[in-house]
């Protein structure tokens, strides 16, 4: 496999080399929202630590990145009184991955909504506003 | 949200009430083969203890769930030369689950190969087959 390219954008923002929109971390992960948002409140959950996917994720990285999944999807039922979530995750290029850090997508999701076709750029205010609903749904 | 139905499909699975086509199991988690496969090898993951899904599972369930999705993602990679893996877990109905017990689906996918449409039976020669490349792609 491809050795990990710390120049990835998800490791420039945990360097704070580029802006992104936190809505939580702890010591061992932080999840923040996608600019090209599927729906209203998808985020991303990533490791604090280099990995490039599933495929040579340690079992910790992978631990600590779940229980953060989990906790961002009960907390987006809540924000957006959502009646389901959708979880993703991509590996590799073929696998539908576009940025080589390790992440999980979280998309809440309500009944008859499908999700927004990929690949379009989100209204950053909007973006900010759901990511307040979601801080707010933490506990 | 609602209760554990232990009359849910993959319950019966994992008491041998109807037959399922294994390929790994620990004294955790099951990964048996997708009845209705969006690509060839498309398996599922699932604890052996009830819970519906990420919203009521427990850590530990997470934790075993999500070692044996890596295990099982590096196998169909080996096993069918794939160029990735996509990883797709669904809550509720509105988040696309079907089957309410947790389960994650772990698809090898090859370049410039889409995932075919959900909700096809597949062949169930075929889907033997594939199990069988992924149990001698298992350590």
């Amino acid at each position: 496999m491809t050795a990990y390219d710390p120049e990835n954008i998800f490791a420039k923002i945990l360097r704070g080399e580029i802006p992104s929109t936190r809505v939580y971390e702890d010591d061992e992960t932080l999840a923040f929202m996608d600019i090209m948002p599927r729906g209203d409140g998808h985020l991303l959950v990533i490791p604090k630590t280099p990995c490039r996917n599933i495929l040579d994720a340690t079992p910790e990285q992978l631990a600590a990145v779940m229980a953060t999944v989990q906790k961002l999807a009960r907390a987006v039922m809540k924000a957006f009184d959502a009646d389901g979530v959708t979880v993703q995750q991509f590996n590799e290029a073929a696998g539908g991955q576009e940025v080589f850090h390790l992440h999980f997508h979280v998309l809440p999701r309500r009944e008859g909504l499908p999700l927004r076709p990929p690949g379009k750029m989100g209204d950053l205010d909007e973006i900010a506003a759901h990511a307040e609903r979601i801080r707010a749904a933490l506990d």
